[in-house]
């Protein structure tokens, strides 16, 4: 039986649900392989409104499902309606993306005499990889879980799913995948288009199982690491999508500091304890000038730090391990408490912030103080010129680089530009946590805040990630599928012999 | 000394070149990161001229380049010079890819009310990973080597490239290079925009290095695999395209059978012998009805191969490695010889042709009947009604399968949609060979045909394996790159607001 656990109180529900038995996982994949053929050759149109219908049961569950959530996650009432809404735009949202139909890749090149000779008609198309496992993160128990980005991009590509129910949340998890499971009953898909397991094991056997052929991860480095190596290990290794976290540099330049150190302070201290700094784009690694703005800036992020409440974390162990990072960071010789409140018990904890200098923190041994601590932490680092740099390269790549600029602000220029080999969003005068829905957006980077750095899971592009090319090759019109048919029945976007044609 | 090999003749001549030292990859690699930083910031359309430069400059040598591959892999003059028109095609054709600008994904969001919330400006673009390490193939000496596609597309992207040469063909690799890099220098490009290096060392060198951001491969899948290993161990793992080579199922239904047999037969016998069967395209596997039409077709196969030459090999290693796996293929109890000559020595061979009945080709024993012998072999596999699928399931995936079908022929589509599961292309009443550089070309497969099922390797889409993901988020006009400001100086085409506007 599967405990659900409200942090915040202490107390235990247990649920009607069992851990998924590898048997029973095998026969899950096996039918999701199976629901993806199915999927594969519907109408784009009709796959639409399967999510607008997935969106639609969401929002008609969203009283039982935010007090399950909020239940499970103490993230509160408000942030959870927020994130139930997006979470049902967001599956509209992915609804359009497949109506735009340029997602395909559709190409036609008729047969012609080339410079290399005489080439057939080719027809290429970006298919469904097959079916996909998604693990849901701790943090979001909508947005990035059951029903959240990987989710909607994997079905709008035509991939079935089986997610992987997240601990943290098992009853919501439940709760979400009956509301998507009527959804696709509402339009008739499959039954399998949608399902879910339970339980550590169950999420092994998922990323093994021979039917399964891509991976969507939300989490930490360290398991996310460990089921990257066993996709690897497969006899048919397969692409596995991880979305890792992130240490996310917020750089203020000296101009900035001294036009704007109070607000920026203060939101700083606002940005990084945002849902209990449980962001992966929670700002870890603040760099100041040093001076005084660069003091009355920390002075202000203190100061509102100082007035943060006690928190309550996702979990125990989620806690547990802030505690440890906290503590690893304030036994540094290096690092110096600017706000250490003791670090209270169970699932409650204090935000803290520490500083060190930029010379320190980029030493090989300051490693501690350079990686993520998830929760309501940051370091500070007081940076004086060039030594900005140094410290800068001393760190890993991040799913964000933020960046405070003044006006005319000759610093401006470079640091972006360095945010943009390191980074995959460069933010200027803004803070990183939020991840807007929309076709411009990335949520990625290179390792180690993602497996892929060619990946984003949010955003239009997320789709990409569940697609594999295959060209047709003198196919007759018959046998061609309808994207790629001269007749173009659905109307989708395609380049013919090089030119695009976006609607034809 | 690296030594340069006849296969031919074993004429053997010291080139005045030495195996790349571990230091000087570092060096290399380190100056290529450099180098990637500069390109990615020039115009487009300087890019797209830097192509052309380099094809200009491999047609001028191009007497020499054909004269040392002819020497080096005995595949021929006319096939070579062909193949060099290729070559210098692909380049200029890449060069279009860059001039169409759709491959950056420009992508602009402003700021708006969503529902939400509120949203900031972000605008999304694809940039380069970094610098490439491309391994060269030992069968296309030039069209998937040091001037290949693995190049042409990563330059396209904007990377600066590493080659490891090929030891079967060192002394035009350096001539190749020597070639693009005096096209690069034409157009002002930075020196390390093209480099190479040589020998086993330097390659896994080249792909553990820190500056090398992604990995293009095209080779066999043990040493592929050993290298995707290799890169998946770095601290930082990067994305490794490996293209391993495939069996390349051939099937041929009743009716086909039955109206053509004698063509196809003679035609099949062509394909899997051209370039000495040494195409990772080749026809590996050719499924045949029992019955017979099937009994006319394999007749015409025989008589078509027994006719064939001694062949030469590229190398002796490879020869010896074919003689390997047809002598594996013999000793099985379930394959009988049809076309067995004596096997030859040295760098000669003969073409060889064994058959099969379907259910014990499927068994898992017959394993050895199933994977790729690269070099001029096939085994036709019998098979009777559904014990085909039966069959084709029992194999791999491949980088392409091939259907011969009859008109208004029942079997031709559940046989096209089966292809589509399991292959990179799908040819109806057409050989694999020939793998035409176009924009609908796809040269690539699920596992074990390549590394990465979602990438080419050939076609316009190559390009996309070399680049990431970026989004800018509120970053003024001035500091954004040329793609995305207001202004688009360069016209590229990008989505405007979730509207694309191909040509602004």
């Amino acid at each position: 039986m599967i405990t659900s656990v409200n942090p915040a109180t202490g107390e235990e529900r247990s649920l009607e649900i069992d851990e998924t038995s590898p048997h029973d996982v095998a026969a899950i994949c096996a039918r999701a392989a199976a629901a993806t053929s199915d999927l594969a050759a519907r109408p784009l149109a009709w796959r639409a409104q399967m999510l607008r219908a997935m969106a639609g049961e969401l929002e008609a569950d969203g009283e039982a499902i935010v007090t399950s959530a909020d239940f499970e996650s103490a993230l509160g009432r408000a942030r959870l309606e927020g994130e139930l809404r997006r979470t049902a735009f967001q599956l509209r949202f992915f609804a359009d993306v497949v109506e735009d139909t340029s997602f395909l890749g559709a190409s036609i090149d008729h047969a012609y005499d080339s410079p290399m000779g005489p080439l057939p008609d080719l027809r290429r198309l970006r298919v469904p990889l097959g079916a996909v496992a998604v693990f849901g993160s701790s943090n979001f128990p909508l947005a990035f879980s059951v029903p959240g980005g990987d989710t909607a991009s994997a079905l709008a590509a035509g991939c079935a799913v089986v997610v992987k129910a997240h601990p943290a949340h098992p009853a919501t998890s439940a709760l979400c995948a009956a509301a998507l499971q009527r959804g696709a009953a509402l339009v008739g898909a499959p039954e399998a288009t949608i399902d879910i397991v339970y339980g550590f094991a169950a999420g092994v056997a998922l990323v093994e199982d021979p039917h399964i052929a891509a991976v969507g991860f939300t989490g930490s480095l360290a398991a996310g690491r460990a089921l990257w190596q066993r996709a690897n290990e497969r006899a048919v290794p397969i692409p596995f999508y991880g979305e890792l976290g992130s240490a996310n540099p917020l750089v203020v330049t000296r101009a900035a500091a001294g036009a704007r150190a109070g607000e920026i302070g203060a939101g700083a201290a606002a940005s990084m304890t945002l849902g209990v700094g449980q962001f992966c784009t929670k700002p870890g690694l603040l760099f100041v000038p040093t001076g005084p703005d660069g003091d009355a800036l920390v002075d202000a992020l203190v100061t509102a730090l100082e007035e943060t409440p006690t928190y309550t974390m996702l979990t125990s162990g989620i806690a547990a391990h802030f505690r440890d990072g906290t503590r690893g960071i304030a036994a540094h010789e290096a690092s110096r408490a600017l706000v250490a409140p003791p670090l209270a018990e169970g699932t409650s904890v204090r935000a803290q912030l520490f500083e060190v200098d930029a010379t320190s923190y980029a030493r090989p041994e300051a490693a501690a103080l350079r990686e993520e601590c998830f929760g309501p932490l940051a370091v500070v680092v007081r940076y004086d010129g060039d030594d900005l740099y140094v410290a800068l390269a001393a760190g890993t790549a991040s799913l964000t680089m933020s960046v405070f600029v003044g006006e005319d602000d000759l610093d401006a220029a470079r640091l972006v530009d360095y945010g943009a080999t390191r980074a995959g969003r460069v933010i200027v005068n803004g803070f990183p946590t939020g991840v807007g829905v929309s076709w411009s957006m990335h949520h990625g980077g290179p390792w180690p805040a993602t497996t892929a750095p060619q990946a984003t899971s949010v955003g239009a592009a997320g789709i990409e990630r569940w697609l594999r090319g295959l060209t047709f090759q003198s196919v007759p019109e018959a046998l061609l599928p309808a994207p790629l048919s001269e007749a173009n029945p659905w109307g989708v976007a395609r380049r013919v012999d090089g030119a695009l044609v976006v609607r034809p």
